[in-house]
Protein backbone atom coordinates (compact mmCIF):
# COMPACT_ATOMS: atom_id res chain seq x y z
CA UNK A 1 0.00 0.00 0.00
CA UNK A 2 1.37 3.67 -1.13
CA UNK A 3 1.53 6.26 1.76
CA UNK A 4 1.29 9.92 -0.37
CA UNK A 5 1.65 13.24 1.68
CA UNK A 6 1.66 15.44 -0.79
CA UNK A 7 -0.80 16.84 -3.59
CA UNK A 8 1.43 15.72 -6.70
CA UNK A 9 2.64 12.28 -5.23
CA UNK A 10 -0.84 11.38 -5.09
CA UNK A 11 -2.11 13.35 -8.01
CA UNK A 12 0.79 11.95 -10.09
CA UNK A 13 0.51 8.23 -8.65
CA UNK A 14 -3.78 8.18 -9.60
CA UNK A 15 -2.94 9.99 -12.80
CA UNK A 16 -0.54 7.17 -14.25
CA UNK A 17 -3.09 3.98 -13.16
CA UNK A 18 -6.28 6.18 -15.10
CA UNK A 19 -3.51 6.37 -17.84
CA UNK A 20 -3.91 2.66 -17.95
CA UNK A 21 -7.25 2.37 -18.01
CA UNK A 22 -7.72 2.18 -14.44
CA UNK A 23 -11.21 3.18 -12.64
CA UNK A 24 -10.21 5.36 -9.61
CA UNK A 25 -12.54 4.75 -6.22
CA UNK A 26 -11.78 7.23 -3.77
CA UNK A 27 -12.74 6.84 0.20
CA UNK A 28 -12.71 10.72 2.04
CA UNK A 29 -12.08 10.09 5.97
CA UNK A 30 -11.12 12.23 9.14
CA UNK A 31 -9.35 8.78 9.98
CA UNK A 32 -9.74 6.45 13.28
CA UNK A 33 -11.66 4.14 11.29
CA UNK A 34 -14.36 1.93 12.42
CA UNK A 35 -16.55 -0.61 10.05
CA UNK A 36 -18.64 2.11 9.04
CA UNK A 37 -15.77 3.82 7.22
CA UNK A 38 -14.16 -0.23 6.21
CA UNK A 39 -17.97 -0.87 4.70
CA UNK A 40 -17.25 2.12 2.56
CA UNK A 41 -13.99 0.72 1.53
CA UNK A 42 -15.57 -2.67 0.93
CA UNK A 43 -17.62 -0.66 -1.84
CA UNK A 44 -15.19 1.18 -3.50
CA UNK A 45 -12.67 -2.15 -4.19
CA UNK A 46 -15.52 -3.85 -5.74
CA UNK A 47 -16.49 -0.80 -7.65
CA UNK A 48 -13.38 0.39 -9.37
CA UNK A 49 -9.63 -1.38 -10.25
CA UNK A 50 -8.09 0.57 -7.10
CA UNK A 51 -8.93 2.20 -3.95
CA UNK A 52 -6.96 5.62 -2.64
CA UNK A 53 -8.50 6.75 1.10
CA UNK A 54 -7.99 9.96 2.45
CA UNK A 55 -6.83 10.57 6.22
CA UNK A 56 -7.59 14.60 6.84
CA UNK A 57 -8.83 15.75 9.98
CA UNK A 58 -9.74 19.37 8.08
CA UNK A 59 -10.06 22.13 10.28
CA UNK A 60 -12.30 24.75 7.52
CA UNK A 61 -15.54 22.12 9.15
CA UNK A 62 -14.89 22.65 12.68
CA UNK A 63 -16.04 25.77 14.15
CA UNK A 64 -14.00 27.02 16.91
CA UNK A 65 -15.90 25.89 19.82
CA UNK A 66 -15.29 22.09 18.29
CA UNK A 67 -13.62 19.37 19.34
CA UNK A 68 -11.09 19.69 16.71
CA UNK A 69 -8.21 19.71 19.16
CA UNK A 70 -9.39 16.48 20.91
CA UNK A 71 -10.37 14.96 17.63
CA UNK A 72 -9.31 11.03 17.79
CA UNK A 73 -6.14 9.94 16.12
CA UNK A 74 -4.48 6.52 15.63
CA UNK A 75 -2.82 6.67 12.11
CA UNK A 76 -0.86 3.05 12.56
CA UNK A 77 -3.85 1.59 13.58
CA UNK A 78 -5.69 3.07 10.78
CA UNK A 79 -3.15 2.06 8.34
CA UNK A 80 -2.80 -1.44 9.13
CA UNK A 81 -6.57 -1.81 8.70
CA UNK A 82 -6.69 0.00 4.99
CA UNK A 83 -3.73 -2.68 4.50
CA UNK A 84 -5.63 -5.75 5.31
CA UNK A 85 -9.17 -4.50 3.14
CA UNK A 86 -7.11 -4.12 0.38
CA UNK A 87 -6.77 -0.50 -0.09
CA UNK A 88 -4.29 0.99 -3.05
CA UNK A 89 -3.17 4.40 -1.67
CA UNK A 90 -3.78 6.33 1.47
CA UNK A 91 -3.24 10.57 1.14
CA UNK A 92 -2.44 12.24 4.28
CA UNK A 93 -1.52 15.76 3.66
CA UNK A 94 -0.51 18.11 6.21
CA UNK A 95 -2.81 21.08 7.04
CA UNK A 96 -0.73 22.97 5.08
CA UNK A 97 -0.32 21.05 2.35
CA UNK A 98 -3.99 21.40 1.52
CA UNK A 99 -4.71 24.95 2.54
CA UNK A 100 -1.48 26.84 1.00
CA UNK A 101 -0.66 30.40 1.95
CA UNK A 102 -3.52 33.02 1.17
CA UNK A 103 -6.19 30.22 0.83
CA UNK A 104 -9.56 32.23 0.20
CA UNK A 105 -11.99 29.90 -1.84
CA UNK A 106 -14.99 28.80 -0.09
CA UNK A 107 -17.47 26.35 -1.64
CA UNK A 108 -20.86 26.59 -0.49
CA UNK A 109 -24.34 24.23 -1.66
CA UNK A 110 -26.75 27.46 0.34
CA UNK A 111 -29.92 25.84 0.50
CA UNK A 112 -29.19 22.46 1.38
CA UNK A 113 -26.22 23.23 4.11
CA UNK A 114 -28.95 25.59 5.95
CA UNK A 115 -31.02 23.09 8.26
CA UNK A 116 -29.90 20.28 10.68
CA UNK A 117 -26.14 20.18 11.17
CA UNK A 118 -25.51 23.51 9.15
CA UNK A 119 -28.07 25.26 11.61
CA UNK A 120 -26.48 23.90 14.94
CA UNK A 121 -23.12 24.08 13.95
CA UNK A 122 -23.09 26.68 11.64
CA UNK A 123 -23.33 27.10 7.91
CA UNK A 124 -19.56 27.37 7.52
CA UNK A 125 -19.07 23.53 8.85
CA UNK A 126 -20.65 22.52 4.90
CA UNK A 127 -18.53 25.10 3.04
CA UNK A 128 -15.69 23.42 5.00
CA UNK A 129 -16.75 20.21 3.73
CA UNK A 130 -17.70 20.96 -0.20
CA UNK A 131 -14.63 22.89 -0.58
CA UNK A 132 -12.39 20.23 1.18
CA UNK A 133 -14.04 17.28 -1.00
CA UNK A 134 -13.86 19.35 -3.89
CA UNK A 135 -10.04 20.04 -3.34
CA UNK A 136 -9.56 16.23 -3.16
CA UNK A 137 -11.40 15.69 -6.25
CA UNK A 138 -9.06 17.47 -8.37
CA UNK A 139 -6.35 16.37 -6.33
CA UNK A 140 -6.55 12.76 -6.86
CA UNK A 141 -9.59 12.90 -9.70
CA UNK A 142 -11.52 9.76 -8.85
CA UNK A 143 -14.31 8.10 -11.16
CA UNK A 144 -16.28 7.42 -8.07
CA UNK A 145 -15.70 8.24 -4.29
CA UNK A 146 -17.85 6.58 -1.87
CA UNK A 147 -20.04 8.61 1.62
CA UNK A 148 -21.73 6.96 4.56
CA UNK A 149 -25.36 7.61 4.76
CA UNK A 150 -25.21 8.22 8.41
CA UNK A 151 -24.06 11.45 7.39
CA UNK A 152 -27.10 12.62 5.48
CA UNK A 153 -27.17 15.49 5.00
CA UNK A 154 -23.27 16.02 4.25
CA UNK A 155 -23.56 13.12 1.17
CA UNK A 156 -26.57 15.37 -0.25
CA UNK A 157 -24.30 18.79 -0.10
CA UNK A 158 -21.71 16.83 -2.16
CA UNK A 159 -23.98 15.07 -4.82
CA UNK A 160 -25.86 18.63 -5.12
CA UNK A 161 -22.27 20.37 -5.28
CA UNK A 162 -21.18 17.57 -7.58
CA UNK A 163 -24.67 18.05 -10.27
CA UNK A 164 -23.99 21.87 -9.73
CA UNK A 165 -20.44 22.16 -10.64
CA UNK A 166 -20.41 19.48 -13.45
CA UNK A 167 -18.16 17.37 -11.55
CA UNK A 168 -17.60 13.89 -13.62
CA UNK A 169 -17.03 11.53 -10.43
CA UNK A 170 -20.11 9.41 -9.43
CA UNK A 171 -21.07 9.80 -5.70
CA UNK A 172 -22.37 6.31 -3.93
CA UNK A 173 -23.93 5.90 -0.71
CA UNK A 174 -22.90 3.36 1.67
CA UNK A 175 -25.44 2.19 4.33
CA UNK A 176 -24.97 3.52 7.84
CA UNK A 177 -23.15 0.36 9.90
CA UNK A 178 -24.32 0.09 13.79
CA UNK A 179 -23.14 -1.53 16.52
CA UNK A 180 -25.45 -4.55 17.47
CA UNK A 181 -27.18 -2.22 20.13
CA UNK A 182 -28.13 -0.27 17.47
CA UNK A 183 -25.97 2.72 17.36
CA UNK A 184 -24.46 4.19 14.80
CA UNK A 185 -21.02 3.44 14.45
CA UNK A 186 -18.60 7.32 14.92
CA UNK A 187 -15.17 7.95 15.63
CA UNK A 188 -16.56 10.45 18.00
CA UNK A 189 -18.24 6.96 19.95
CA UNK A 190 -14.95 6.61 21.33
CA UNK A 191 -15.58 9.90 23.64
CA UNK A 192 -18.58 8.27 25.25
CA UNK A 193 -17.99 6.93 28.92
CA UNK A 194 -19.75 3.49 29.52
CA UNK A 195 -22.75 4.96 31.17
CA UNK A 196 -23.26 7.37 28.14
CA UNK A 197 -22.35 4.72 26.03
CA UNK A 198 -25.65 2.57 27.32
CA UNK A 199 -27.90 5.49 26.35
CA UNK A 200 -26.85 6.22 22.90
CA UNK A 201 -28.70 3.34 20.92
CA UNK A 202 -31.46 5.22 22.53
CA UNK A 203 -31.09 7.72 19.69
CA UNK A 204 -31.75 5.27 16.78
CA UNK A 205 -34.83 3.63 18.67
CA UNK A 206 -36.41 6.56 18.95
CA UNK A 207 -36.31 7.56 15.22
CA UNK A 208 -37.52 3.96 14.54
CA UNK A 209 -40.70 5.05 16.70
CA UNK A 210 -41.20 8.18 14.49
CA UNK A 211 -40.92 6.33 11.47
CA UNK A 212 -43.68 4.27 12.68
CA UNK A 213 -45.39 7.36 14.51
CA UNK A 214 -45.03 9.04 10.68
CA UNK A 215 -46.27 5.93 9.16
CA UNK A 216 -49.23 5.33 11.23
CA UNK A 217 -50.22 8.39 13.69
CA UNK A 218 -49.53 11.36 12.30
CA UNK A 219 -48.13 13.24 9.33
CA UNK A 220 -47.30 16.48 10.61
CA UNK A 221 -43.79 17.02 10.98
CA UNK A 222 -43.95 18.84 14.21
CA UNK A 223 -46.02 15.83 15.99
CA UNK A 224 -43.57 13.45 14.87
CA UNK A 225 -40.48 15.44 16.16
CA UNK A 226 -42.48 15.59 19.48
CA UNK A 227 -42.71 12.12 19.60
CA UNK A 228 -39.01 11.41 18.90
CA UNK A 229 -37.83 13.79 21.70
CA UNK A 230 -40.12 12.27 24.02
CA UNK A 231 -39.05 8.94 23.66
CA UNK A 232 -35.19 10.07 23.53
CA UNK A 233 -36.20 12.42 26.99
CA UNK A 234 -37.80 9.31 28.34
CA UNK A 235 -35.02 6.18 27.94
CA UNK A 236 -31.79 8.69 27.36
CA UNK A 237 -31.82 10.64 30.96
CA UNK A 238 -28.29 12.48 30.14
CA UNK A 239 -28.90 13.91 26.51
CA UNK A 240 -29.50 16.84 25.45
CA UNK A 241 -31.10 16.95 22.14
CA UNK A 242 -29.50 19.26 19.56
CA UNK A 243 -32.06 19.02 16.61
CA UNK A 244 -34.65 16.43 16.02
CA UNK A 245 -35.97 16.69 12.60
CA UNK A 246 -38.47 15.77 10.00
CA UNK A 247 -37.89 16.62 6.49
CA UNK A 248 -38.04 16.06 3.16
CA UNK A 249 -35.18 14.01 2.16
CA UNK A 250 -34.82 15.03 -1.31
CA UNK A 251 -34.61 18.54 -0.63
CA UNK A 252 -34.13 18.58 3.11
CA UNK A 253 -36.82 21.40 3.39
CA UNK A 254 -40.18 21.01 5.03
CA UNK A 255 -42.15 18.02 4.06
CA UNK A 256 -45.40 18.60 1.59
CA UNK A 257 -48.36 16.82 0.85
CA UNK A 258 -46.12 15.48 -2.37
CA UNK A 259 -43.31 14.19 -0.41
CA UNK A 260 -42.36 10.82 -1.03
CA UNK A 261 -38.88 10.09 0.81
CA UNK A 262 -39.13 11.49 4.59
CA UNK A 263 -36.06 11.89 6.63
CA UNK A 264 -35.51 11.85 10.28
CA UNK A 265 -32.63 13.00 11.05
CA UNK A 266 -31.14 13.81 15.01
CA UNK A 267 -28.11 15.36 16.54
CA UNK A 268 -27.87 14.50 20.05
CA UNK A 269 -25.07 15.13 23.00
CA UNK A 270 -24.23 13.02 25.32
CA UNK A 271 -22.84 14.10 28.25
CA UNK A 272 -20.21 16.34 25.77
CA UNK A 273 -20.62 13.98 22.99
CA UNK A 274 -22.56 15.08 20.25
CA UNK A 275 -24.05 11.85 17.73
CA UNK A 276 -26.05 12.46 14.88
CA UNK A 277 -28.19 9.72 13.04
CA UNK A 278 -31.02 9.37 10.41
CA UNK A 279 -33.53 7.58 9.46
CA UNK A 280 -35.09 7.83 5.78
CA UNK A 281 -38.16 6.09 4.56
CA UNK A 282 -40.74 6.16 1.44
CA UNK A 283 -44.55 7.14 2.35
CA UNK A 284 -45.39 5.87 -1.00
CA UNK A 285 -43.90 2.68 -1.08
CA UNK A 286 -46.04 -0.04 0.03
CA UNK A 287 -43.67 -1.55 2.74
CA UNK A 288 -44.22 0.20 5.84
CA UNK A 289 -41.95 -1.47 8.39
CA UNK B 1 -16.09 25.35 -36.58
CA UNK B 2 -17.99 23.05 -34.46
CA UNK B 3 -20.72 24.70 -32.24
CA UNK B 4 -22.34 22.69 -29.57
CA UNK B 5 -25.19 23.98 -27.55
CA UNK B 6 -25.62 21.08 -24.56
CA UNK B 7 -22.45 20.12 -21.59
CA UNK B 8 -22.09 16.58 -23.54
CA UNK B 9 -21.50 17.48 -26.45
CA UNK B 10 -18.52 19.92 -25.52
CA UNK B 11 -17.76 17.81 -23.37
CA UNK B 12 -17.30 14.98 -25.56
CA UNK B 13 -15.51 16.64 -28.46
CA UNK B 14 -12.58 18.26 -26.36
CA UNK B 15 -12.30 14.76 -24.10
CA UNK B 16 -11.56 12.60 -27.66
CA UNK B 17 -9.27 15.49 -28.97
CA UNK B 18 -7.70 15.57 -25.34
CA UNK B 19 -7.39 11.90 -25.78
CA UNK B 20 -5.51 12.27 -28.98
CA UNK B 21 -2.82 13.82 -27.19
CA UNK B 22 -3.86 17.22 -28.36
CA UNK B 23 -3.72 20.22 -25.84
CA UNK B 24 -7.12 22.26 -25.28
CA UNK B 25 -7.08 26.06 -25.08
CA UNK B 26 -10.25 27.58 -23.82
CA UNK B 27 -11.48 31.56 -23.88
CA UNK B 28 -14.35 32.48 -21.88
CA UNK B 29 -16.79 34.99 -23.49
CA UNK B 30 -20.21 36.62 -23.20
CA UNK B 31 -19.79 37.57 -26.43
CA UNK B 32 -20.02 40.82 -28.84
CA UNK B 33 -16.11 39.91 -29.52
CA UNK B 34 -14.27 43.01 -30.27
CA UNK B 35 -10.16 42.82 -30.72
CA UNK B 36 -9.69 42.48 -26.94
CA UNK B 37 -11.24 39.27 -27.20
CA UNK B 38 -9.65 38.14 -30.84
CA UNK B 39 -6.37 38.91 -29.25
CA UNK B 40 -6.88 36.70 -26.44
CA UNK B 41 -7.82 33.84 -29.17
CA UNK B 42 -4.39 34.75 -30.71
CA UNK B 43 -2.48 33.62 -27.22
CA UNK B 44 -5.03 30.59 -27.03
CA UNK B 45 -4.14 29.21 -30.49
CA UNK B 46 -0.93 29.86 -30.08
CA UNK B 47 -0.66 27.81 -27.03
CA UNK B 48 -2.46 25.24 -27.61
CA UNK B 49 -3.76 22.68 -30.49
CA UNK B 50 -7.64 23.40 -30.97
CA UNK B 51 -9.05 26.28 -29.10
CA UNK B 52 -12.42 26.33 -27.30
CA UNK B 53 -14.34 29.61 -27.01
CA UNK B 54 -17.33 30.11 -24.79
CA UNK B 55 -20.03 33.10 -24.94
CA UNK B 56 -22.35 33.08 -22.47
CA UNK B 57 -23.83 36.17 -20.76
CA UNK B 58 -23.52 35.01 -17.28
CA UNK B 59 -26.80 36.70 -14.97
CA UNK B 60 -25.45 35.15 -12.26
CA UNK B 61 -22.53 37.76 -12.37
CA UNK B 62 -24.77 40.52 -12.70
CA UNK B 63 -26.67 42.52 -9.67
CA UNK B 64 -30.39 42.84 -10.61
CA UNK B 65 -29.87 46.93 -11.32
CA UNK B 66 -27.13 46.16 -14.04
CA UNK B 67 -27.30 45.73 -17.91
CA UNK B 68 -27.89 41.77 -18.22
CA UNK B 69 -31.25 42.59 -19.89
CA UNK B 70 -29.61 44.90 -22.59
CA UNK B 71 -26.04 43.56 -22.53
CA UNK B 72 -25.51 43.47 -26.67
CA UNK B 73 -25.61 40.14 -28.23
CA UNK B 74 -24.41 39.34 -32.29
CA UNK B 75 -23.85 36.10 -32.29
CA UNK B 76 -23.99 35.62 -35.93
CA UNK B 77 -21.53 38.68 -36.08
CA UNK B 78 -18.64 36.46 -33.38
CA UNK B 79 -19.22 33.44 -35.04
CA UNK B 80 -17.80 34.98 -38.16
CA UNK B 81 -14.91 36.26 -36.31
CA UNK B 82 -14.27 33.06 -34.32
CA UNK B 83 -14.47 31.13 -38.01
CA UNK B 84 -11.76 33.39 -39.34
CA UNK B 85 -9.80 33.37 -36.38
CA UNK B 86 -9.30 29.40 -36.66
CA UNK B 87 -11.05 28.60 -33.19
CA UNK B 88 -12.45 24.76 -33.36
CA UNK B 89 -15.53 25.12 -31.65
CA UNK B 90 -17.63 27.57 -29.71
CA UNK B 91 -19.84 26.59 -26.74
CA UNK B 92 -23.35 28.99 -26.67
CA UNK B 93 -25.10 27.21 -23.99
CA UNK B 94 -28.54 28.66 -22.56
CA UNK B 95 -28.99 29.82 -19.09
CA UNK B 96 -31.01 26.86 -18.21
CA UNK B 97 -28.34 24.23 -19.81
CA UNK B 98 -26.01 25.90 -17.64
CA UNK B 99 -28.15 26.27 -14.76
CA UNK B 100 -30.41 23.33 -14.13
CA UNK B 101 -33.20 22.96 -11.46
CA UNK B 102 -32.55 23.77 -7.84
CA UNK B 103 -28.99 24.70 -8.94
CA UNK B 104 -27.54 26.27 -5.37
CA UNK B 105 -23.73 26.32 -4.98
CA UNK B 106 -21.76 29.09 -4.77
CA UNK B 107 -17.49 29.86 -5.41
CA UNK B 108 -16.42 32.18 -3.65
CA UNK B 109 -12.87 33.67 -3.36
CA UNK B 110 -13.27 35.63 -0.32
CA UNK B 111 -10.55 38.46 0.32
CA UNK B 112 -9.65 39.26 -3.23
CA UNK B 113 -13.29 39.53 -4.27
CA UNK B 114 -13.77 42.21 -1.78
CA UNK B 115 -12.52 45.84 -3.23
CA UNK B 116 -13.16 47.34 -6.12
CA UNK B 117 -15.73 46.08 -8.33
CA UNK B 118 -16.70 43.87 -5.41
CA UNK B 119 -17.30 46.98 -3.50
CA UNK B 120 -19.30 48.44 -6.42
CA UNK B 121 -21.25 45.45 -8.02
CA UNK B 122 -21.65 43.98 -4.79
CA UNK B 123 -19.78 40.56 -3.90
CA UNK B 124 -21.72 38.42 -5.73
CA UNK B 125 -20.76 39.46 -8.67
CA UNK B 126 -17.37 37.66 -8.25
CA UNK B 127 -19.11 34.92 -7.21
CA UNK B 128 -20.93 34.54 -10.10
CA UNK B 129 -17.63 35.35 -12.60
CA UNK B 130 -15.84 32.35 -10.20
CA UNK B 131 -19.08 29.92 -10.18
CA UNK B 132 -19.34 29.72 -13.49
CA UNK B 133 -16.07 29.74 -14.91
CA UNK B 134 -14.93 26.69 -12.88
CA UNK B 135 -18.10 25.18 -14.36
CA UNK B 136 -16.87 25.91 -17.17
CA UNK B 137 -13.48 24.44 -16.38
CA UNK B 138 -15.22 21.35 -15.61
CA UNK B 139 -17.55 20.97 -18.80
CA UNK B 140 -14.41 21.80 -21.38
CA UNK B 141 -11.49 21.07 -19.14
CA UNK B 142 -9.00 22.77 -20.69
CA UNK B 143 -5.10 22.56 -20.31
CA UNK B 144 -5.00 26.60 -20.80
CA UNK B 145 -7.18 29.30 -20.40
CA UNK B 146 -6.79 32.70 -21.37
CA UNK B 147 -8.27 35.78 -19.49
CA UNK B 148 -8.05 39.79 -20.74
CA UNK B 149 -6.00 42.09 -18.26
CA UNK B 150 -8.72 44.96 -18.30
CA UNK B 151 -10.39 42.70 -16.01
CA UNK B 152 -7.57 42.41 -13.56
CA UNK B 153 -9.43 41.75 -10.33
CA UNK B 154 -11.28 38.79 -12.27
CA UNK B 155 -8.10 37.24 -13.50
CA UNK B 156 -7.03 37.81 -10.01
CA UNK B 157 -10.20 35.99 -8.76
CA UNK B 158 -9.66 33.03 -10.68
CA UNK B 159 -6.10 33.21 -10.59
CA UNK B 160 -6.49 32.48 -6.47
CA UNK B 161 -9.54 30.12 -7.23
CA UNK B 162 -7.34 27.82 -9.50
CA UNK B 163 -4.54 27.73 -7.22
CA UNK B 164 -6.95 26.93 -3.84
CA UNK B 165 -8.91 24.21 -5.69
CA UNK B 166 -5.89 22.41 -7.15
CA UNK B 167 -7.33 23.13 -10.73
CA UNK B 168 -4.45 21.82 -13.18
CA UNK B 169 -5.43 24.47 -15.93
CA UNK B 170 -3.24 27.34 -16.33
CA UNK B 171 -4.27 30.60 -16.38
CA UNK B 172 -2.59 32.91 -19.15
CA UNK B 173 -3.50 36.62 -19.33
CA UNK B 174 -3.90 38.71 -22.32
CA UNK B 175 -2.97 42.76 -22.37
CA UNK B 176 -5.87 45.01 -22.43
CA UNK B 177 -6.36 46.24 -26.25
CA UNK B 178 -7.01 49.77 -26.52
CA UNK B 179 -8.40 51.80 -29.31
CA UNK B 180 -6.04 54.22 -31.07
CA UNK B 181 -6.99 57.21 -28.46
CA UNK B 182 -6.21 54.58 -25.66
CA UNK B 183 -9.73 54.08 -24.51
CA UNK B 184 -9.52 50.38 -23.70
CA UNK B 185 -12.13 48.20 -26.05
CA UNK B 186 -15.01 46.67 -24.43
CA UNK B 187 -18.23 45.40 -25.30
CA UNK B 188 -19.75 47.85 -23.07
CA UNK B 189 -18.08 50.75 -25.52
CA UNK B 190 -21.15 50.23 -27.92
CA UNK B 191 -23.52 52.17 -24.95
CA UNK B 192 -21.42 55.36 -25.70
CA UNK B 193 -22.80 57.89 -27.71
CA UNK B 194 -20.53 60.62 -29.70
CA UNK B 195 -19.59 62.88 -26.71
CA UNK B 196 -18.91 60.08 -24.16
CA UNK B 197 -16.92 58.36 -26.48
CA UNK B 198 -14.86 61.63 -26.99
CA UNK B 199 -14.68 61.48 -22.85
CA UNK B 200 -13.66 58.13 -22.46
CA UNK B 201 -10.21 57.90 -23.03
CA UNK B 202 -9.36 60.22 -20.07
CA UNK B 203 -9.75 57.53 -18.07
CA UNK B 204 -6.90 55.47 -19.26
CA UNK B 205 -5.23 58.82 -19.59
CA UNK B 206 -5.56 59.73 -16.13
CA UNK B 207 -4.39 56.15 -14.66
CA UNK B 208 -0.84 57.34 -16.79
CA UNK B 209 -1.14 60.70 -14.88
CA UNK B 210 -2.19 58.70 -11.93
CA UNK B 211 1.41 56.05 -12.38
CA UNK B 212 3.82 59.20 -12.90
CA UNK B 213 2.55 60.97 -9.82
CA UNK B 214 2.90 57.69 -7.80
CA UNK B 215 6.83 57.38 -9.04
CA UNK B 216 7.67 60.60 -8.84
CA UNK B 217 5.83 62.46 -6.43
CA UNK B 218 4.11 60.56 -3.80
CA UNK B 219 3.60 56.95 -2.43
CA UNK B 220 0.34 57.99 -0.54
CA UNK B 221 -2.52 55.81 -1.83
CA UNK B 222 -4.68 58.38 -1.29
CA UNK B 223 -3.22 61.27 -2.40
CA UNK B 224 -2.50 59.01 -5.82
CA UNK B 225 -6.43 58.66 -6.10
CA UNK B 226 -7.27 62.05 -5.62
CA UNK B 227 -4.57 62.79 -8.16
CA UNK B 228 -6.45 60.79 -10.91
CA UNK B 229 -9.65 61.19 -9.97
CA UNK B 230 -8.91 65.12 -10.21
CA UNK B 231 -7.59 64.62 -14.05
CA UNK B 232 -10.94 62.44 -14.83
CA UNK B 233 -13.04 65.23 -13.09
CA UNK B 234 -11.26 68.52 -14.85
CA UNK B 235 -10.96 66.25 -18.58
CA UNK B 236 -14.66 64.43 -18.74
CA UNK B 237 -16.80 66.58 -17.68
CA UNK B 238 -20.09 63.60 -17.98
CA UNK B 239 -17.97 61.28 -15.64
CA UNK B 240 -19.10 60.02 -12.67
CA UNK B 241 -16.52 58.12 -10.35
CA UNK B 242 -17.17 54.53 -9.34
CA UNK B 243 -14.19 54.41 -7.86
CA UNK B 244 -10.31 55.02 -8.46
CA UNK B 245 -8.22 52.95 -6.43
CA UNK B 246 -4.63 52.39 -5.61
CA UNK B 247 -3.72 48.89 -4.03
CA UNK B 248 -0.92 46.08 -3.90
CA UNK B 249 -1.38 44.37 -7.56
CA UNK B 250 -0.78 41.21 -6.00
CA UNK B 251 -3.06 40.96 -3.14
CA UNK B 252 -5.42 43.70 -4.01
CA UNK B 253 -4.79 44.89 -0.36
CA UNK B 254 -3.66 48.25 1.02
CA UNK B 255 -0.25 49.64 -0.04
CA UNK B 256 2.78 49.01 2.53
CA UNK B 257 6.28 49.70 2.47
CA UNK B 258 6.77 46.67 1.10
CA UNK B 259 4.25 46.30 -1.41
CA UNK B 260 5.96 45.67 -5.26
CA UNK B 261 3.33 45.75 -7.78
CA UNK B 262 0.89 48.64 -7.85
CA UNK B 263 -2.50 48.57 -8.98
CA UNK B 264 -4.26 51.76 -10.21
CA UNK B 265 -7.70 50.47 -11.21
CA UNK B 266 -10.78 52.98 -12.85
CA UNK B 267 -14.38 52.34 -12.82
CA UNK B 268 -16.09 55.70 -13.62
CA UNK B 269 -19.57 56.26 -15.46
CA UNK B 270 -19.91 58.23 -18.77
CA UNK B 271 -24.18 58.69 -18.87
CA UNK B 272 -25.51 55.47 -17.86
CA UNK B 273 -22.07 53.15 -19.40
CA UNK B 274 -20.14 51.98 -16.42
CA UNK B 275 -16.10 51.89 -17.76
CA UNK B 276 -13.17 49.81 -16.34
CA UNK B 277 -9.86 50.42 -16.27
CA UNK B 278 -6.68 49.76 -15.05
CA UNK B 279 -2.70 50.15 -14.94
CA UNK B 280 -0.12 48.08 -13.11
CA UNK B 281 3.46 48.64 -12.55
CA UNK B 282 6.73 47.74 -10.36
CA UNK B 283 7.87 50.36 -8.02
CA UNK B 284 10.87 48.74 -7.75
CA UNK B 285 12.30 48.05 -11.21
CA UNK B 286 14.60 50.95 -12.82
CA UNK B 287 12.06 51.54 -15.17
CA UNK B 288 9.83 54.42 -14.45
CA UNK B 289 8.50 55.72 -17.06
Amino acid sequence: MKIFKTKTEIRNYTRLRKLNGEICGFVPTMGYLHQGHLSLMDISITRSDFTVVSIFVNPMQFSPTEDLETYPVDIETDLNLLREKGVAAVFIPSVSEIYGESFQTQVSVTRISLPLCGASRGVSHFTGVSTVVLKLFNIINPDIAVFGKKDFQQLAVIKRMVKDLDLEVEIISGETVREKNGLAMSSRNSYLNANERKQAPVIQEALKEGKFFRLNTSTDSVSVEKHIINQIRSNAPDSRIDYIKCLDADTLEDTSPETDNILLAAAVFLGKTRLIDNIVFSVKSVEKS
